[in-house]
């Protein structure tokens, strides 16, 4: 991946029209504090964490990361949108014309990906602190949930031009269908996150959305 | 209601003996520590808040808690318990025969209840708790959402008998189909919660589960 394409524009190092050799350590320490911040509010939770804290796991100075962030908040939202798949979400969900097939594929690869602790651990602190945290979540939401679901609300648009759905339900509902009982059942904790579960979930979705 | 039924059995201050006086100075006290605790949480956060500030708004020393409870987890467990109408949960979903109208008032109460800021701040400072802590949300689910839950579960269970949903889905499964996007996005805070969702989220969840 292009190296200026994973910083924060304003804020890249590089800009100062320092040596490629600093510009190179300055991207060691941010990649270290970003990793740093990721397992350790999946290990102490989001209220606990710390600036420094993180500094002292990636080895850097703490104004070090107050040159680059603002808040412990903006070091982690860029963490995840680091870890997140950009080119995934560019590509979207694959369309094979089996609607209940492709939503099957990519719900199951999410429960991978929620039942992976070093994924799931972090998230899920995030999560937990925009639930309490209206600004927080704001910027969750914006910069994690609606990436994420804008590959739904397309899939379920090309469904809609293929007939599969009915003309007038609006697919970012049909995502909200879809996506909301697997939210809420992985943040409570209710019952485990399954592919039988996603599977059903896909099942009956598609059925209240069918054309009539 | 009966004085006794809504105190924690084992903790019942009047099982000791005392006078109806230090009873009814006991009760004034427990239900002041309920009040202050949902406040309070509501204002400061699950993390933020402690057993001297619960005791200190409620005008009793904190020993006055720690007798009753052994945590904040516990009072502020009693004090939902208390404030969630136990008689309409025994009553349950009214059947008219008519599954959507019935779920469409059940929900739009739902509605009305998390647009109430005194009831809404402290849910969601238990719930974002709960999403960060397993055992909390243990309690949480247990205590709190369930029997919400089940009165979903036993309308739809109706519903199954009266021929008005396919014989092969599971009541809990089409509860969490409804129940869950509306969870979501309260936690989340993606959309507002209105009538207009609640209605639209039971007509899509009952198309998907009809009879075929």
């Amino acid at each position: 991946m292009d190296e200026k394409s994973e910083q924060p524009a304003r804020t890249h190092p590089g800009r100062t029209g320092r040596t490629p050799d600093t510009s190179r350590r300055s991207e060691s320490s941010r990649k270290a504090i970003l990793d740093a911040s990721m397992r350790l509010v999946g290990e102490v939770g989001y209220n606990k964490l710390t600036i420094e804290a993180i500094a002292a796991r990636a080895g850097v100075g703490k104004q070090t990361i107050y040159r680059w962030w603002p808040s412990k908040a903006a070091v982690l939202l860029d963490a995840f949108t680091g870890v997140v798949d950009e080119e995934s979400y560019q590509q979207g969900i694959p369309d094979t014309g089996d609607l209940a097939a492709d939503l099957k594929a990519v719900l199951r690869a999410t429960v991978d990906e929620f039942n992976t602790p070093s994924f799931e651990a972090p998230y899920r602190a995030l999560a937990a602190a925009g639930a309490a945290d209206p600004s927080l979540s704001e910027q969750f939401v914006r910069r994690l949930m609606e990436p994420g679901r804008d590959v739904y609300v397309r899939r379920f648009e090309a469904a809609r031009e293929a007939g599969q759905m009915a003309e007038d339900i609006d697919a970012a509902f049909a995502t909200e269908l879809l996506l909301g009982p697997f939210q809420a059942r992985w943040l409570m904790r209710t019952e485990p996150l399954t592919y039988e579960f996603a599977d059903t979930l896909v099942d009956y979705v598609l059925r209240g959305i069918a054309p009539r």
